[in-house]
C-alpha cells in the first residue's frame, strides 16, 4: 500500500483500536476510523488528531471504513466478530487484506478474559477467513501489544507482533504497515492455523497482567536481524 | 529443596533432558538422569560429568530416579508421557513436585511438529495432573526453552521459562530449582489450565525455527523485577 492511502481500522474507538490509530497516525500513516456509530467514529478521530496535531484521521461507519484502504484491521470484542464480518461482505472485496487481531476470549460469554473460547475453525482468525468474501485474504496479528501502552505515545515500546496467514507476501505487507509504528517488531509465525497458537497469548498476557500490575508484551530471542 | 538434593529427570537421556541436566550440574546441582534403559541412563550421566568435571550426576532407571528427590523433571516427547506416568504411579509419592515439559505435538502421531494435539484433559500437563499419585502437584514448565542451547554450554541464555500451575508456592520452589541456571528468568503464568496456552508455544516456535534457522526462545516484556 502506498504511504497516503489511509489505513481503516474497524472497531477503531475500542481500546485496541484506538492505540493503533494514534500510533500510525504519529508515524505520519493517514487512518480511517471505523466505529458502528459514526458519530463515535468522528469523536475518536478528533481525539486523535487532539493527540497528534496535523494527522491525517478520519471516523467514519465500520462498513465505510472497510472500503477506504487495501489493508483493514479488525480490532472489535470477539463477541462482535462475527457480526462485524458479515455486516463487511458488502464492503470488502477480492485482493484487500483484512488483519485481525481478535482473541476468543471467554469474556465474551461473561467468563473469564484468562480463559479462551473453543471457536469451531480453530481460531478466531479462521473464522474471520471462513466469512470474508472469496479473494481477501487474513492475516492475524497483534494479539500482544497492550493497548495501554499503544496509546500512551510517551511509552517507547520494543516488542514482537507474531504474524500469521497463508500467504507470505500479504504477511510481509502487513508488517511492512505494523513496522511504521516504532518498537514494534513483526515476526512471521507461520499459517493461518497457527493463528490459535497466538491468540491464546492474549489470555496468558491478562494473567500475567493481573498479577504484576503491568502492561506485558511478547519478544522471541535469538532471531536474526533479517525477518522478511 | 535443598541444594544438596539431587534434580531427578525422568526421561533424561532425550535431548531437553540432557541439556538440563547439563545446565543443572554446571549450576552446581546434583542430577540423577533417569532413562527407560539404565544403561543409557549412565552413558548419558558419563556424557555430563564429561563435560562438567567434578559434576554429581548419576544414571538409573526412570522409576528409581523419580523417588530421588522431592522436585522431577519430566522430559518426555508426548508419545510416551502417558506411559512413564502409569509407571511412576508407584514411585512417586505425596508431597512432591512433578514439573512437566511435555507439549502434544501433533509429531506424536506421525503429524506435524508445528501442530498441538488436543488432550482431553485439557493439556499435556493436566493429562499428568490427572494421572499422578494424589498429593503429587504437577507444574508445567520450559516448553520455549532450546534444547540445543542447553546443551551448548558456551550459549548464553536471556529468556523466560513460562511456569504454570494451581498452587503458587510449588510454583515458586519450582522456580527458585530453575533460577539455578544463568539466564533463565521463570515468570508465574498462571493457574495449570493456562499450560495449554504455553503447550502452543512449542509448536509455535518450531515453525519460527524452521523459517528462521534459529532457536527462538521467548521473554515477556515490561515485567517487574520481582517476579516471586
Amino acid at each position: 500500500m502506498s504511504v497516503g492511502e489511509p489505513i481503516p481500522i474497524v472497531g477503531g474507538s475500542g481500546a485496541l483500536g484506538f492505540g493503533l490509530a494514534l500510533r500510525f497516525a504519529a508515524a505520519g500513516r493517514a487512518v480511517t476510523i471505523g466505529s458502528r456509530d459514526p458519530a463515535r467514529a468522528q469523536e475518536t478521530a478528533a481525539r486523535v488528531r487532539d493527540r497528534v496535531p496535523g494527522a491525517t484521521v478520519t471516523g467514519v461507519e465500520n462498513v465505510d471504513a472497510a472500503s477506504r484502504g487495501s489493508i483493514v484491521f479488525l480490532t472489535v470484542p470477539f463477541r462482535a466478530q462475527s457480526e462485524n464480518l458479515t455486516n463487511l461482505r458488502a464492503a470488502l472485496a477480492a485482493g484487500q487484506i483484512l488483519v485481525d487481531a481478535t482473541a476468543p476470549l471467554a469474556a465474551a460469554i461473561s467468563g473469564k478474559a484468562t480463559r479462551l473460547l473453543g471457536v469451531p475453525q480453530g481460531s478466531a482468525a479462521q473464522q474471520a477467513q471462513e466469512m470474508v468474501p472469496d479473494g481477501v485474504s487474513v492475516v492475524s496479528a497483534l494479539h500482544t501489544v497492550s493497548a495501554a501502552r499503544l496509546r500512551d505515545l510517551d511509552v517507547d515500546l520494543d516488542e514482537d507482533v507474531l504474524v500469521t496467514g497463508d500467504r507470505k507476501e500479504d504477511k510481509r505487507r502487513v508488517a511492512e504497515v505494523i513496522e511504521a509504528i516504532t518498537g514494534l517488531r513483526p515476526v512471521n509465525a507461520g499459517a493461518l492455523e497457527a493463528a490459535r497458537f497466538v491468540e491464546a497469548l492474549t489470555p496468558l498476557l491478562i494473567g500475567v497482567n493481573v498479577r504484576n500490575r503491568t502492561h506485558a508484551g511478547v519478544k522471541l530471542t535469538n532471531l536474526p536481524d533479517k525477518l522478511w
